[in-house]
């Protein structure tokens, strides 16, 4: 596709903490073999490291442009869907899509907006709190008594994913308004605790599951931008007459 | 699927001359992640060898049953159906599929025979010759400019599609609680509609967009009962903060 318009150019893979370097290098590779360039590492372990180098073979450009980021907000800045990789079953906030139709998903975004690929640390995942960042959970379809895949290698699967999901073939799909970014969904989240505890609906204490189940709610509806300012403006009219009240 | 009739259980994966002992463990992980577990070795430059030991992790079951041949003759015995990866355009004489049509006659064939999908070494591949004693090859879509997965990330794709062909993208669900129904959703709707007129965010004379807006969001994340309590409960608190500010 012509002008920067590949939508494979416009979709991160973010590893979250990755202990081995050697599977940075891998994974690097495995976007090279399916035309994605763009890592972020959040808090690697070690890197650069010369494991992640061997290992990466041809892909030593996308490492040398990897970005390293301290936390997985960092990461997620300007992503307008971002989705995270999760083989267990558990509680989550959004829609739960096998790789394929998550693949599918990213792709159709992916010309509104940049789309984040989040996959957790080896040896435990995303946590939930990692999951709550993202609007979607792909899980890789697997053998239930060891669904544990390397690394490297759901990144190769998922990679594969996106690649066949761009290249074979458009689908459909209802007219779109701009999504939020995951900064400008992290903001109205941060912005609804304040009003909330200032309201005393929220102890920040014992915040229990109103905060979860209202960010559940609306990664599972996936925010526009226009409508995260609408929820601020609300949130914003609610702070003056909470402010009056307590002058 | 009972009887010993799960097509999984009928496809073997051929390594032909595996030069790294490491890509034989990941390859029989990326193997018992997808639930393959017949591993065939033609001509390994060293197996058994710790390094596949540790790179298999859980799935050293795989490395204790692989059979070790002298060679590709003797792994095909008995398959009724062998299938090459190559990611390299070449003359062959047979059918040439994208490895997910390739997954797909795989699995179909397999209740009517063994089925063998055959990977070459890590340097050059399969050979013409190597290739020829295979009725079907396989590729893997991949980025013309680089195509050379690594052996094992190689197998976990094709284990990977080989499972989404026989059991579908059968994945966890996320827990799911009881829907509003459509009279509570009104009613919060309607509650909705008195709070923001109270805050004056809503003039009832030009509602212009910001209800519709809400209502299309709500209907979007489809409503669980117990979100409509939240919500009707912040609703309620507002409530008490503009009526104090009326007063």
């Amino acid at each position: 596709m012509a002008d920067g318009l590949d939508p494979l150019s416009r979709i991160r893979v973010v590893l979250v903490a990755p202990s081995h370097p050697g599977n940075i290098g891998a994974a690097a590779r495995a976007m090279h073999t399916m035309g994605l360039t763009h890592l972020v590492l959040v808090a690697p372990r070690s890197f650069p490291d010369p494991e992640a180098a061997a290992r990466a073979t041809g892909a030593t450009a996308i490492l040398d442009g990897a970005q390293v980021v301290a936390t997985l907000d960092h990461a997620l800045a300007g992503a307008a869907l971002s989705i995270g990789l999760s083989a267990r079953s558990r509680e989550f906030a959004g829609r739960v899509l096998a790789l394929r139709d998550a693949a599918r998903e990213a792709i159709a975004t992916a010309p509104h907006g940049e789309v984040a690929l989040v996959f957790g640390s080896e040896m435990s995942g995303l946590s939930n709190r990692e999951l709550e960042r993202c609007a979607l959970v792909a899980t890789i379809p697997a053998n239930p008594e060891y669904a544990s895949l390397n690394l490297a290698a759901a990144v190769q699967v998922a990679a594969y994913e996106l690649r066949v999901a761009a290249r074979g073939g458009e689908v459909w799909r209802a007219p779109r308004f701009a999504p939020a970014t995951a900064d400008e969904i992290a903001a109205l989240h941060a912005h609804a605790e304040r009003t909330l505890v200032a309201m005393r609906i929220l102890d920040p204490a014992m915040p229990k599951r109103l905060l979860p189940r209202l960010k559940r709610l609306f990664a599972r509806a996936g925010l526009e931008k226009e409508e995260v300012n609408i929820l601020r403006g609300i949130l914003a009219r609610i702070d003056q007459f909470v402010a009056r009240r307590e002058r």
